[in-house]
Parts: structure tokens; C-alpha cells; sequence
């Protein structure tokens, strides 16, 4: 009477490795600052609390399996401003992004098939591909040049006859990178030459900083039947709590599959889906305002860390997230240690330890993901803790 | 570039197949009775409506994956109500009962292994059987005896070293039957004896007429530890489209797993979570209300059905549905023909027909299910259209 192997296998969430460590500091009476997370302290945009406040149906019914065309019309407008011409059969509404991967994962391949994802990579792929028993194939990237992708002979040697599709997260959780369009093309070119799906995980989409534009995928009409792009309010309307998400394909043959696992859950929430509908509606200068900001913390940050010495740190163009190499042996030593061992002025910081974000042994052990969703007067304190942490370890364990 | 095999073999939902004709038959102006779907007409509570409308956080974050605490707690208040002790760490909340029975289904077992369910069943346990990789082996039931469960020997037999489970759904969605306390005790000794896990659907729990008692499987303690239950706030407290749910198990192990699952996705809607507190906070003088308005439709439909020549029918003990016996030959080819065929004054019905929830080949072929979620004065009329349907049909095709 034991539980599956697929339940044995899976990792543990490594972000919450750290969490007896952080509650028995909290407990202690310390103040942590969380930079190991990216759950946004930004207040949900009005209209969206307003469909809460407004809300006047009795009946609490099912909706549609794919999501209320009302909400997937809004979607279309959307990306209509930025030029990507979709209809909304092509938008299929999700439980967050996470039913997003899921739902695209379990389409993707069978037991066994394999998907090609370039790490460091968003740690809950994992999950997903455990339940559809997909074998996640790393290209690694290195934190040396900020994540840049390789060229196409490296992610063409990873290529078996078992892979299926290649996944690019950009802007990228965790690396902070956005990939240009000339590396964008140079993936579309190998997936359109291997008859590879491309998956795209476009999430932070609106979160570019120094007027840089994010290229989607969608953007490739010669490989519009080869694309599936999984999508997001979380992030792009601070609305992690309403999980309401979305996968994107103009391929008829994935539609329906995916429908058919959308069938089978019922309906995403209903409720929440009017207050996506709310989000969509709102007027693009929306994103200004909440770019801004992020990219206040952004430079807060960049300017922060830059000087450490034997930091290696890229300024991130995108996403709320960087990964920095530290002049230590072993992250999640240092991590807990902040934890455990540490405090100035009864403060301590929580980071996330890169290994996590690996799926190749050794890579990332001195490196860790932090996360700039605090604001900059919390952030800049935050950074001044870290690295009196960060001399006072050394000093010790360096 | 296909989609993966498990995608090509989910079925899509045998309900959903009769929607085109559904759709034209309203393009033609005829109202359709809806007695196919077990979506409540029924209001949400005020208190969960008031949760809405009452919103007042302004920041949407993640929660905890296994859901929120307050809510867990209600959720152990209300089964101390039945005499059933928990634990809100043995309650995991699930994005409705759907995730519920996914993360159990692929905690039981791996690729290949077997659950044991009475047929007929609830359609969707295929869905989430096939994401798991598991097998359904049917244990038939028959309309004869109102779908009674058959002596622990016919259980047995169908046991293999596969086997990690049987499944009880009481009250059974779509039989209406409730088991008694006799036989829920017949399946215990069975999965006691051979050293299975039982899970229990009781998404119907508070939808038992007559003074019966439903017993929950929660209620045998030399079994605690093999237990687990799936429970959702969708019919109990009709809020559907809310889409909470939850996963009921004293065994820490698969608690633990499930848990990673949890992980995997996050967290369950945030403010749907705090609708679904409101509901549990409510007095259980609530139920008497819905279960007499319930009771009142079941009167409505079985006295109305009962003497239709050729019909079985048991009397509903449970639930909104009833599974029915018709002098038909083809029951999608009669279900068909009321939409596409047949109009009464400009209406007609819509039936969900029995396949669907039988997985052995041609068993159900003469029987459909009924539910009764419309009020009683359409319910009224919509039996006066059916009647006259069946007796129009047998007169052409009989």
C-alpha cells in the first residue's frame, strides 16, 4: 500500500526546502526579506477588485470548458495590439499557467518523449513533466553571458527521436533574460528543419526594461502550426491568486486535445475569469505604470549587487527575476545559514538557491535567483542585510 | 508533429457529444429542458455571494498550496458535526473536486495499475484515469436492483496484483443510489483484507432524502489509514463555477504526496477559498432547505416517470440523478432524436444516455440519466415533453 512512483519522484518544491528554516527565524522574531519568491506586492488593478465588488449573479454555474468567449475575445484584442492576429478558438483559458504547462505538457508526448528546455528553467516544468512522464532535456546556458542562447549546433545535438518540442521562457523566470529575435530565429529555424513543436512560456511579457520589445513566438508564421504559447495573468495583472491562465495554438489538432483534457476538469473558475475579463479591458498605459516601478527595483538591485566582489551578475532585461553567481562553495549552505545563523538589526534574507532551477547535477551550486517584487525602500534595505550576511559568511565558512 | 497518444485515447465527454444537435435545435427556436447536466439551478449561498462583494484585499498572492488554514479548519468543523474527528492537516483543497480526483488518481498508482469502480460512473474518472495512466476495471451494477453494490466475492474476483483501489462514490453520481452502511462494510473487509486503498466520492454527502444517513467511508476506523475522500463545495453548496474542491486522507504518506502535487500548481483560486469558508461557516440548517427543494424535484420526477410502460426505475435515494431503463434499442439514437427530431409546443429534452457511464461495451445501451437540477414547475412540464417524445418515437422507431 504504497503511493505511486510518480508521487515518489517528484521534487519537492526547492523553494520550500527553505521554508523551517524561514519560520523558525520568523518565530525568533526576525524580519524576513523574502527575495527567494516571485509573488508580486503589487495591488491588483481596480476594475479587477471591482468585478468582485460588483458581482451580482446568484447562480454560481459552470462555464465553458475552454473559458468564456467574452474573456477569450478580450485575449484576441490583446495581442491584436501588438500585431498577432488570433481568433478565439486559438485561446483556450486555463486554472492559471500552471494547468497551462500541464495541459500542453500531457499533449505534447507520451511516457518516455522528451522536451528540450534550456536551464537554468522555471523549477515547476518538473512537476508537470513527472505527470506526464516527459523527460525534460537541458541545454545549459551560463550565467558568464547572461543566459544567451547557444548556437543551433548545441540544441540540434540534443535532439533524439524521442524529442518532441524545445521551450523558451522569455522574458525569463529565472535568469531575467529576454531573447533577441535573431535567437529566436535561430530556434524557430532548428524546430522548423527537426518538425519540432515550440513551446513558449511568455508570461512576463510586459515586463521589458530599456526599451526593448519582447519578440512572442506567435510572431513566426511560418511555424504557426508548430507553436503553443502558455500564458498568464499572475504576473502580467499582479493577480497570482486568481489563477487564471491560458494556452495559445493556431493548431487545430492541439486545440482539440487540449480541450479534451480542459473537458475533463469542468471549467476554470468562473468568477475569476470576469475579473481577467476586467484586466484584459483595461487600456495598455495600464503596464506603464507597473513597468516603471519594476524597473526602479530593477536598477535598486543591479546597483546593489554589482559591486560585491566576486559577484557575477548580468543586468536583467526582463521578467522581476536575476541569478547572480556568489564567492560561495555551496548556495543552499549559505541560504539556510542566512536563515539559521544571521541577522542585522534582527533582519535576515530569504534567496533561492539556484540547483533548484538546474536539472544537471553540480550546475548552479553557487548561484542563487533573486527576486525584485518587494518595493525599493524594503529592497534597498534588503540588499544592504544581504551583503553584511554575505561578508560576515565569508569571513566564516569563505 | 502528432499530439501524444494519451491525448488521442481520452474520450472526449460522452455528454458534450449531443451539444451540435443541442445547438441547432435552439438555432430553431426550441427550448431544451436540460435534464442532461447536474449543473444546479440552485442560488449560492448569500454569505458566498458576500465574500465577493465584500472584497477587500487589495493584493491577489499565491496562498499555500494545501489551501488556506482558516478554510481547512472549517472544513474539519463541519465533519465534527457528523462525528467524524479531523485534522486540518489531513485536508488538502483542490481547484474543485476534479483536481481532487486527479492528484488521488496519480498518487495511487503508476502506468498500468488498476482501480476497481462500480459502473455505471461519473464520466470524468476516465479523464483524470487516463492522465494517471491508470486502468478502471468496471465492477457492473445493475438497474434491476437499483444499482445495488453485489457480494464481496464479485469484488474480489475482479482484484488483481494490479489493483491499488476500489472506489465508492455515495450518494452515486449518476445512479442516485446510496450505500448502506452494509455495504459500504462488505467493501471495507474486502479492501482490509487485500491491503487496498478505498477512495470515496462524496461530493453528495448532504443529498439523501427519505431520513436516510449517508455513512462516510471516513467512519471505519480499523481502515483510517486507506481512506482517502473527494469532496467539492460545487453541488453542496452550488457553487460550481467556484471550482473548489478538496482531498480528505488520514495517511500522512499520501498526504505528503499530494501535497507535491499541490506544489506543482501553486495554489487553489484565493478568493474563491475565502466563498468557500463563508459557506462552510453557514449552520447546517441551510441543507434543509436545498435537500427539501431537491427531494420535492425527485418526488416530481420519479411520480412522474414511474408509469411510463417498459420503464425501470428505482427510486432515487441520493444525488439529482437517476439512472433509467427505457423501451428503446438505442438510446443515443433516441437522445439524438429528441433534439434533431422532436419538439412539444416548441420544447423539447435533453438526456444524457447511459454508455457514457459504463466503460464495458454495450452495457447502458437502453438506459439514460436523468437529473433533476431544473425547478419543479419545468421539471413538470419537462417529463409532459418527454412522455410525449418517448411515445412519438416508439410509435416510429419501436
Amino acid at each position: 500500500m504504497n503511493v505511486s512512483r510518480r508521487a515518489q519522484d517528484i521534487q519537492a518544491s526547492p523553494i520550500r526546502k527553505l521554508k523551517p528554516y524561514a519560520d523558525a527565524a520568523k518565530a525568533r522574531g526576525t524580519k524576513i526579506f523574502h527575495l527567494n519568491i516571485g509573488d508580486p506586492d503589487i495591488p491588483a488593478p481596480q476594475p479587477v477588485i471591482d468585478t468582485f465588488r460588483n458581482w451580482s449573479q446568484p447562480v454560481l454555474a459552470y462555464g465553458p470548458a475552454q473559458g468564456f468567449l467574452e474573456l477569450r475575445q478580450a485575449v484576441t484584442r490583446y495581442f491584436a495590439k501588438y500585431g498577432i492576429p488570433l481568433d478565439p478558438d486559438e485561446v483556450l483559458i486555463t486554472t492559471g499557467g500552471s494547468e497551462a504547462i500541464h495541459f500542453t505538457f500531457s499533449v505534447l508526448g507520451d511516457v518516455g518523449d522528451e522536451i528540450i528546455v534550456p536551464e537554468p528553467y522555471y523549477t515547476n516544468y518538473n512537476g508537470y513533466a513527472a505527470f506526464a512522464g516527459l523527460k525534460i532535456v537541458p541545454l545549459p546556458l551560463s550565467v558568464e553571458d547572461g543566459f544567451r542562447l547557444p548556437p543551433a549546433a548545441a540544441l540540434e545535438a540534443r535532439i533524439t527521436p524521442k524529442t518532441k518540442a524545445v521551450l523558451l521562457c522569455s522574458p525569463n523566470n529565472p535568469t531575467g533574460t529576454v531573447y533577441t529575435p535573431e535567437e529566436l530565429e535561430r530556434v524557430v529555424a532548428v524546430v522548423r528543419k527537426r518538425g519540432l513543436f515550440l513551446v513558449g512560456d511568455e508570461v512576463y511579457k510586459e515586463f521589458v526594461y530599456d526599451g526593448l520589445k519582447h519578440k512572442s513566438i506567435l510572431e513566426f508564421p511560418d511555424i504557426k502550426d508548430r507553436v503553443i504559447v502558455v500564458d498568464s495573468i499572475s504576473k502580467r495583472y499582479s493577480c497570482c491568486g486568481a489563477r487564471i491562465g491560458m494556452v495559445i495554438t493556431r493548431n487545430k489538432d492541439v486545440y482539440a486535445a487540449l480541450l479534451k483534457f480542459a473537458q475533463a476538469r469542468l471549467c476554470p473558475p468562473s468568477v475569476e475569469q470576469h475579473a481577467a475579463l476586467a484586466a484584459y479591458n483595461m487600456p495598455m498605459e495600464y503596464f506603464d505604470g507597473v513597468r516603471a516601478e519594476y524597473d526602479k527595483r530593477r536598477n535598486i538591485l543591479y546597483e546593489g549587487l554589482k559591486d560585491i566582489p566576486g559577484i557575477v551578475i548580468h543586468k536583467p532585461e526582463g521578467a522581476f527575476y536575476v541569478i547572480v553567481r556568489l564567492p560561495v562553495k555551496d548556495i543552499e549552505h549559505f541560504a539556510v545559514w542566512l536563515l539559521q545563523d544571521f541577522s542585522l538589526d534582527g533582519k535576515t534574507v530569504m534567496i533561492a538557491p539556484a540547483p533548484g532551477f538546474y536539472s544537471t547535477p553540480s550546475l548552479g551550486v553557487d548561484e542563487a535567483r533573486i527576486a525584485y517584487v518587494v518595493n525599493g525602500r524594503e529592497l534597498a534595505e534588503a540588499i544592504r542585510v544581504f551583503k553584511a550576511g554575505l561578508r560576515k559568511y565569508l569571513a566564516v565558512h569563505g
